[in-house]
């Protein structure tokens, strides 16, 4: 795949267009997430009334849905975006717990049911939906071995017609037939909240604009990744991230990636 | 208007008495708006539960009500203040996506009904008020004539008697009497999300220690879009605004306010 | 007591284990309070669906309540997590807004009937759980007088079998035996949104690696109070804050702790 030509066309349609990306996301993660949203060059929306979800998600040009504080009434939205967004519009699933609670893992797995072209988790998210237990702490990952993400992966883009992104020290994005591997980042990644999210709105981004999620998937996490990477050494990372995210361009990763296919 | 006599005082006032400026509004904006309603001087709170509301609405000296991340609950908390803030202490409407769903446009149109000193949206939310349609995406605006706009908001303001805030790359501010146009700020303020919302902040934190709400408004106005102009060089531009919000004051506006009355 | 040995024992057992402390906390502090329980060493999570909330509270190594933007159904969560909670992990309570409504006071009260092992709030919130009125505008303090503070938190202590710490100019600390006063800090920690919350969740951190909430929550206070103190020169406090808070260690509090017994 020739990843920095995809990026500068995508990147360039993403700052041209300005596609709406409707967001139904946690509470904790919805101010950095519109941020990161806007860095990459997208317009967030977020809202989960039951009465307004068709209407708002008929005008957008991608779904992302994060369960990460969901309750009773969030996942009737959830579903009700989904329902609408599903063969339409391209959706991204990032089941934030999912494992660490049977709500968790149900919803997630019922969301799976829809048309879902990106599902990204942390290694233990992931693993959950594959039904391996004992995967998760809280919102952290207790899994460790690449070898085994990248088989389980394999399988469950397959079963759900879906891509797979598992995020870890090693990335793993698969649709069942192509899995490619992204080793950048840094640590500073996991000492700030909404990290994960934030690389979810971007995919989400990437999805509006790029019909392969395969290829979408990738310039989300290369991107990401990278800008995260260039902001490591500022004080401030959280801020230094978004910074990086508006200056990202194609040159930079194709500077910066590590990515292989396996 | 001798704007910066006017700031001198009424900065003055709100960072010796700290009013209280009771919040409804959303969830993406929660955190940035308490911190800018702060740095202009002010205190925030933040509440939507019915069974306090007209307890904190006696105790604040402002009301701001944003729909950005409106639902059945939280629609209602908003007439329960509304009506206890009525004629009582000023309130602030911000219609957070009127125009992109019927819901929006629905419930800004209904808090319309009680006393609402000022109302303030993007070009496009306000022409949803008086009935435009497709003005809006999501929650940007699709509008620009600056000329449409103008007569708009004096018919707004004239027929709701309320003065009316139309943000765009000209500002227009008019009570239907009087009409000024403001062109300061940066495009910087349309790349971080809550832009808007901590606009409205400001606005409402003015509106508790000055009486016409047509000179409020175009205080709150004039510092919020200079403090951006200040902070615009500033790589970590979201901070930045901060740090000049707080540091904002009468003859920082008066070297750099563009305010035309028109 | 002394404080640097156990500073240093407990921070290296936080980065070490991160335990997971659940929070149920307001919607405004949630991305600053996740981001500062990250930054001391632990790992926040947060959620407030019913029918999760015993799963996570059950792998959780503190709780953290905070009510202050709570409605009916946050206040069941708070009880439903409180149960699970209490005799089992520690518990600190954050009474925000309590005095402010009947709803915040009665709702406190009824929380500290748990076993909670810290209560936390501002002069005024804390004296209006012994029952004084008038203590509070906002979710702001009234209150002067740490005279009168350290006899009542001596009491509400006893009473409740809990550590009582009252924050403010003077933080006070009491287990109704012991009493300390810690004087640091910034005016600037009053500058900015959910600076109390952050606290919360600081000590929460520490309860979850030290048995004795009374040096838990000196340790909390001291780290968190000095943390301001060091990045108080720096024109984005906040964020500044949250880098202080990751390179707190046992040296930079000794070398500025102003504690007393009393």
């Amino acid at each position: 795949m020739d990843l920095e030509r995809h990026l500068e066309r995508d990147l360039a349609k993403l700052r041209e267009r300005r596609p709406l990306i409707h967001h139904i996301t946690n509470y904790v993660a919805m101010n950095d997430s519109a941020n990161a949203t806007l860095a990459i060059g997208a317009s967030p929306v977020m809202a989960h009334a039951h009465a307004e979800l068709r209407e708002l998600v008929s005008a957008a040009s991608a779904l992302l849905i994060n369960i990460g504080t969901l309750d009773d009434y969030w996942i009737q939205s959830m579903h009700i975006a989904a329902d609408a967004a599903s063969g339409k519009i391209p959706i991204l699933l990032d089941p934030v717990g999912a494992g660490a609670t049977k709500l968790r893992t149900s919803t997630a797995m019922q969301l799976l049911s829809y048309e879902i072209s990106v599902v990204k988790g942390n290694y233990g998210e992931m693993l959950s939906l594959v039904g391996e237990e004992n995967a998760v702490k809280g919102v952290d990952s207790l899994a460790s071995s690449v070898e085994r993400v990248i088989d389980e992966m394999k399988d469950l883009s397959l079963i759900h017609e879906t891509v797979a992104v598992a995020t870890g020290e090693t990335d793993v994005i698969s649709d069942g037939k192509e899995t490619y591997l992204i080793r950048n980042g840094t640590p500073k990644l996991g000492s700030i909240t909404a990290s994960g999210c934030m690389l979810g709105s971007v995919i989400a981004s990437f999805l509006a604009v790029q019909k392969n999620p395969l290829v979408a998937a990738i310039e989300g996490v290369a991107a990401y990744t990278i800008a995260g990477e260039l902001a490591s050494e500022e004080r401030s990372f959280r801020l230094a991230l978004l910074d990086a995210l508006v200056e990202i361009d194609a040159d930079k990763v194709g500077e910066r990636i590590n990515l292989e296919r396996c």
